[in-house]
């Protein structure tokens, strides 16, 4: 029997995607609106993030797809796709399990603020990274 | 008499600029969290952003320095930069003068929302672009 419902795919041809063929996706909390990261994603990468609701990114210096929470446990389920008047940035809205989005342990990436011609650490370390990055099979990590 | 307060811009050295010498900057409504757009700097864009507390982008379509609000009026008052894990991502935190950031007369550049499998607008124009930039001498706009 024949699969009938065959998912579009139109959508994702209505994306500008730069000359690597990738666009910017930015990560929001859906709850808080707290924005937790940037990263890159191409059109398998956002095609697999529409069909799993988890975020899933292009690695540019790894040079794959990056499964967000792979090794740490920080998946982050997407709730809503948003697109730019350009059609060439993406938004996320997710919840991030965990609690932790960024490698270094923080909440968010964007940890640093400009004081006074200084970036200063404004955002705790939640978590060591080595304690999140070093037990690969511990469902908490 | 010589200037002994030199502005520090040691920060702007952090930075790691891509191989255009560009960043993204994501302008993010301060008071609701909302996101409003992703766009460009330069070194230069992000210093004058920092010295003028307004938002200043680098237009790659145009080739020069973009000072948000030039045409529309809808300038973006800065108060407070952040700069991710990496040092390649800023955010901005803003108050978008007259409410509209996007150049298609919507609050925000991110009104497209992915719904089975296609992009619907779901928030609506506040103003006609013809009304915010035909008029460059009307100080509403």
């Amino acid at each position: 029997m024949q699969d009938t419902t065959a998912i579009p795919t139109d959508w994702l041809d209505e994306i500008k995607w730069d000359n690597q063929g990738l666009v910017p996706a930015i990560a929001q909390d859906a709850a808080s609106g707290d924005i937790l990261m940037m990263a890159w994603m191409n059109r398998e990468a956002l095609e697999l993030t529409a069909a799993e609701n988890r975020a899933i990114y292009w690695s540019r210096s790894r040079g794959k797809l990056w499964r967000k929470g792979e090794s740490s446990g920080h998946v982050q389920q997407v709730s809503e796709i948003r697109l730019d008047c350009d059609a060439d940035v993406i938004v996320l809205k997710i919840e991030q399990l965990g609690g932790i989005a960024c490698h270094t342990g923080r909440r968010s990436c964007f940890y640093r603020r400009l004081e006074d011609g200084q970036w200063v650490s404004v955002e705790p370390v939640l978590k060591d990274p080595d304690a999140i990055y070093g037990h690969k099979g511990d469902p908490s990590a």
